[in-house]
């Protein structure tokens, strides 16, 4: 493939404009007429308006909804960071394509699509219709020796994120939720999320899918070696990326910047997808504006994460699954959000006296 | 109509049973088998395992959901406790059956029907086939004054609710969620919590559809004259419901009990549901096992009134609309729970690699 220079995602970037201060003032106004004291639907009310400065309509739709969810794997399980063999990784996308796993399920619940995405999976998949194609290498390399990934694949990666969205737009796209999958991908993430926000390792790092006492210390230490190899740069996302991501990392990162710039609200997962969020805000501050935090994860970087972004969770159910699945329980209540603004009468079309002289 | 006993609710309290252990255990058993870290779905694993023992089986299924909206009308607006005229009680119940209101809309988003029904609002309604009429008076005795209602009436407002249930039955109900209408009837919600929990009146009392500083002080004062007028009886609900209640807010409670006899689960809404839940609660102590609180209201006397029971809220998103709205969005949630219970393969099945060494 072609070398990819910085200004592949510079213009994406560049791109990324403010919310239509117009359509939420609209909206606001609307919210305001509704059969209903004014502000009583919380957050919803919120929710909405954030969605019609998104998609610069005063009432928006969300007609297409999709879940894309990422696989990778990380050279940083040869430490023995992971509860679970590296295979399962190649083997839960199976799992996705053929509807078994909880992400399918929930999915199907809210009436949104998988797009998986294969950025590079440690084994040779079996080409499939249904699946994505953009590896970038067979998992990344180990951290803890040496940098994940070149400064070139970490472009590669946000690019290919972009470009699943741009494909998606083609089919249909109003509504995007980000899930992932990697066996490891934690310890990457609790060590973006520790340079990035500057919190300590020791407090942004948790049990992942299940680590025991002795493993979590291991695993904590595994992160402080890597950071200590690598020296990645706060100020330089891409040198982040490149140093202690993964590929699904960076190809999330690139899901937020390409739908952003499509006007496309983001609903984010948890703390793999937050920790793309660090990465796609920190190459783009104006892209918060963009995301949806759907839930706080049991991990305890991604409370972490969300206090560094400034964004508050929808949900707190004690989630740590990933896949997108707390991605599609936050997009079920943004399309909520939108039906009641655009659905509910107004205190005039249902005869419905308003507050004694108004608000 | 004839007198009734406190027999006619009480065989019906005694007819409730503990949750069904064998179900609960084989549900845990399954979601341990599924493709996905033990535990990792946290909350929603054990709503699947609740749902399981209120239902009886180990897969449960929701194929019909309701949500019963009951209205009422109460005397104590005649102390000028709201901020909206007692006329919208009635406007709002049409709206509902035009499918205007907030309810409307989320019941739809979720798949639900809506059974609105009227316990006693104070306006003659037209009759029309979608609304139930279970009409105890038209709105409730002003409880600043007097008992908010009788006995005999108390009694006739939780059986209505019971009757509810059972003829719902009849067109099929597989979880049930709660929701009110009725201006003012934050007061009565207010009164009941404070005598239930023993909280006093200043912690449990807001703004309800939103007074200012100095009505929410007469508010109290109102609330607190209650008390001292009818001095209800906290190891009596029914005497606490005649005195403080709200004719909804024994329908509610007899919806309750009515849905847990027929091991159906119940989400409730937010706090008016609450304090039917309390009333419920006191006269039958199991009926917390078939209990799912959907949100925490912005009513402060709502977290009193969860805590009191002992129920952690799946939701935070400020609402405080009644209706029906919490319980739709928790009635989506429990739902997802049994997919993911039934709908997700097992290791086995997918010919995923389980944990190395199990848990």
């Amino acid at each position: 493939m072609k070398r990819l220079s910085e200004e592949a995602i510079e213009n994406t970037i560049a791109a990324i404009g403010p919310l239509d201060g117009e359509a939420m003032a609209k909206a606001r106004a609307r919210q305001d007429q509704l059969t209903k004291p004014r502000g009583s639907l919380g957050r919803l009310e919120e929710l909405s308006v954030q969605m019609a400065g998104i998609r610069r309509e005063a009432m928006p739709h969300f007609q297409h909804k999709v879940i894309v969810t990422m696989a990778g794997d990380h050279g940083v399980v040869a430490e023995g960071v992971s509860a679970y063999p590296q295979e399962v990784t190649a083997q839960m996308v199976y799992n996705f394509l053929q509807g078994g796993a909880g992400i399918s399920v929930l999915a199907k619940h809210i009436g949104a699509r998988v797009v998986v995405v294969d950025m590079g999976v440690a084994a040779t998949l079996e080409p499939c219709p249904e699946l994505v194609s953009k590896r970038v290498a067979p998992g990344t390399g180990n951290m803890a020796k040496g940098p994940a990934m070149s400064r070139q694949q970490a472009l590669q990666a946000i690019r290919a994120g972009i470009e699943v969205v741009e494909e998606e737009l083609r089919k249909g796209l109003d509504i995007v939720g980000t899930g992932d999958m990697g066996i490891g991908n934690t310890t990457p993430s609790s060590a973006i999320c520790a340079v990035m926000t500057g919190e300590p390792v020791e407090r942004v790092t948790g049990r992942g899918t299940g680590v025991d006492d002795p493993q979590l210390a291991h695993k904590k230490k595994v992160i402080e070696k890597s950071l200590t190899v690598n020296r990645p740069q706060a100020r330089d996302p891409l040198d982040v990326l490149s140093k202690v991501g993964g590929f699904e990392i960076g190809g999330l990162a690139g899901v937020m910047l390409g739908a952003a710039v499509h006007r496309v609200p983001v609903v984010i997962d948890g703390f793999i997808s937050g920790a793309a969020a660090l990465i796609a805000t920190g190459l783009c501050p104006q892209l918060r504006d963009y995301l949806i935090a759907s839930h706080v994860s049991v991990e305890p970087g991604h409370q972490a994460i969300l206090r560094h972004m400034g964004l508050r969770p929808l949900l707190d159910l004690d989630l740590r699954l990933g896949e997108g699945t707390g991605a599609a329980l936050g997009i079920s209540l943004a399309e909520a959000s939108v039906k009641l603004l655009a659905e509910m009468a107004t205190f005039a079309e249902a005869g419905v006296s308003d507050k004694e002289g108004g608000d």
